[in-house]
């Protein structure tokens, strides 16, 4: 039986807007509508980041949360995930901030973002306090880490400060993040070396920032990794095209995909896969 | 504008039989028409093999050759390639025999395999000697090389034996042949340190065998250099299902090149991107 | 003739106590003492921290700093290079403060940390605008840039934020710190690449930390870069030996770099290779 | 404890001549001495080929390689190996001829070069007929294979022609040989690609040729293997001037290894280290 990939779509983001895509999901039912829509076409994993329905923008609102995940967990079984990170270069949150939302709504999983770094010209502060607090918060609540790794350091940092602290124990999910100014350049050698610091047994994913998601997608695939596909990260179906949904991303993800020879694990088979914390 | 990928088409080889695939072409007609098949799927260049009609067998005999090519060129404008390496270890041909062919029947190209090795249990013998010979006798034809490199000694091999050497100008069109036991395990780890060895300007395109045909060229694609499919190195469309015709495989990897978001070169584009030796 | 290694001395950091090593330097004399110790054994760079004479502690006072200078620069005519990081992290210096003793001490160069991190549990802020205002400040009062590179990420931040937007043209030098937490991890796969990730004509030093010190070093020079020693970032001499002076470490570097068959630059030769903006 | 690092010393070879280096040992006696000079020196493992005391070329005479094992076993407790490969380019000896030294006189170990390749000009055959019946055949003489690889297909093929038949059980003894034109470029990248390629627990070292002998086998300590120097490889202690005994080379080795904090392996202790066969 050929290996079966995991499809994540991340329909919104924090940073893209309707100017750069018109089709862009900003409301509740918008965003419950696309994660429908992705989850059809293959999707079994929604990142979540939530914007404020009057300027657009993004927000810490939990309510905002709150309807987002009430909607979309309404439209499809598919497996959520919200961001602890998006708050902190754009809103400037505080870590608590950046966490409310996690404990008070369950998703499945949510971001944790392994270390410090530049995130374009704003400073994106996850130390190690940072990081313990969430992962303790985390187990406590079930909800599964997705440790975002922008560099081979980050890699480590998972490792010394959660793994060897004892605070929860491998595997881990992780994701690769390939193409923001201020993390590892997205080059297929960058990926390959990221892939090649990580211990066996935990699953991971390439986030492709731009141009670089299907084709840093794709060799993550090929390299026995998942990919992420979405908005958040990229907006375009080709060069030039902007996508009319979401779920055109995925389906593109899909399509290779099993033009390689492999398959595209549904919600249960994902389950199944990533090391979800609230599995029974 | 998107990279231009070129496509190449080997239909038959010495190796496989009608009882690994009942599709294989054996006669020229079959040859001239699965050819004429790939290239309306996408392929741009053709690599031959000669058979014996009667037993289906690789044959050394030069007017099968002659036949193929000229049932070939008849069929479409595709760039021919024959092999000087498959009766080394299928038919026991001396390096003379082996090269007949090419200058008797003059095509775009041959290949010029860059280094002795085990290919299987059979030594595959290409020393110095025989390689200057090749590439004089190439150079003096018009006739392209394809370096066909089983290892990274092998690209040094040419960098010696024949650049240094001054007997022919680079660039060079290098394939890297990945999956046949006695050369380079077909990893992706190693295909981009086969890509990396390469000084920049030469064309290359990865050969993987077997279940890695697909896998590999794609590989190559995103590393920046170009794919070969067809029954000689793999008979299936995909896990357990046998390919109709060479043209599936063509189509198949013309499918991905364009989600990927590149073009597939036609023969005048490739013609134009490899360094031909009769252009002019 | 042989390529000329450059070795860098650090003689005390701002981390390392007398309890770690009771022969650390700390008042400008004993630093002096110890530079011109380590400048006779080979080490043709010096980088400083000030430590507060009376706790022994890392300080930002200028007239530390100022004093370390004049008494380094009466001892020996070797290249000088002070901190704008160290404390960053250890004293919770502002930018500016960080900065102050470069514009008016004027040392040949000056680090300049190229990117955000954790440094061990600490944040260790370095934002574009940071890095932009040191390298202008830099060329302005031509002191030489050490780029400190703690990962992939901060290799690509100087070819984006310094080179690509004009602030100061190329080459620069380079350092890669191996064996902070929070930084890329101590491997010489990680140098590996590292080094590959720069284009070629910079000029490139490892740092490692602890028992790395000396063999990141020499993987390093095989590797066609320069080390650095000394106690900021290790006190050992060998396995459980304490080093008796930071000149120790410079004579064990150059035993090894000259039984490779390379030779020491003394600091004119240093002069020659380093990029240094104050050369006419 | 540190490591224990083997360093094997090869006097002789079969390529270098006296013009080379007047040092160059060739009758019994002064092998035997050279030998004796570079176990008193920290060598623990002696490489033979065999010279005609005559015209001091490489001879199968199965009489010299048994007075030269005599003198060696007699001057000091070395671990001894002889060549299967020197009689193949320099001799055109058979394979049968190749290994006869070895069931007669019972070294405790012998190299089993581990694929077909060019070696320089010349073609180097080593089948997989030929991988086995050695392989066989030490097994039942108890003389551990030395298997050389000359590029990355040669560790897979005693991968797949040794251990998964079944033949001889791992842990191996690997030689890296790095620098005869026909073999892997002799680059620090290369050698890393050979090491990752091997499965854990398996033992190696690096056999740098000419002036890669000491810059590759120190990068080999590095990495965690051994190292191999000696005439047969190169005869310069440094650049212009000869070594005035293969002692001088091991010399060289030991200091840089005990400068890197490393300890050289005595005979008792690389007998433990190595997988031998004749152990018990």
């Amino acid at each position: 039986m050929s290996r079966k990939v995991i499809v994540t779509v991340a329909p919104t983001g924090s940073i893209p807007t309707r100017e750069d895509n018109p089709n862009l999901p900003i409301t509740a039912e918008e965003v419950a509508a696309e994660t429908k829509r992705a989850f059809d076409a293959g999707a079994a994993v929604v990142h979540l980041h939530a914007r404020d329905p009057d300027t657009g923008g993004p927000t810490p609102d939990i309510n905002i949360f709150r309807a987002y995940l009430a909607a979309v967990r309404a439209s499809c079984p598919i497996i959520t995930q919200i961001t602890t990170g998006g708050g902190a270069t754009t809103l400037n949150l505080s870590p608590e901030e950046r966490f409310r939302p996690v404990e008070e709504l369950l998703p499945d999983s949510a971001s944790l973002n392994a270390g410090s770094m530049n995130f374009g010209r704003k400073l994106f502060p996850n130390t190690p306090d940072i990081m313990e607090l969430y992962a303790q918060r985390m187990k406590e609540f079930k909800v599964m880490p997705e440790f975002e790794a922008y560099d081979l350091s980050m890699v480590q940092n998972v490792d010394h400060w959660i793994r060897r602290a004892g605070i929860l124990k491998p595997p881990y999910q992780f994701s690769f993040v390939m193409g923001v100014m201020g993390g590892i350049p997205p080059t297929f050698k960058n990926l390959l070396a990221l892939k090649e610091s990580l211990p066996p047994g935990h699953t991971w994913q390439a986030i492709g920032i731009g141009r670089h998601q299907i084709p840093m997608g794709i060799m993550a695939v090929l390299l026995g990794g998942n990919l992420r596909v979405g908005f958040e990260d990229n907006v375009y179906l080709s060069k030039g095209i902007l996508a009319k949904s979401n779920a055109e991303l995925v389906e593109k993800a899909v399509h290779i995909i099993r033009e390689l020879g492999l398959e595209v694990a549904n919600v249960e088979e994902a389950r199944e896969i990533l090391p979800l914390l609230n599995k029974s």
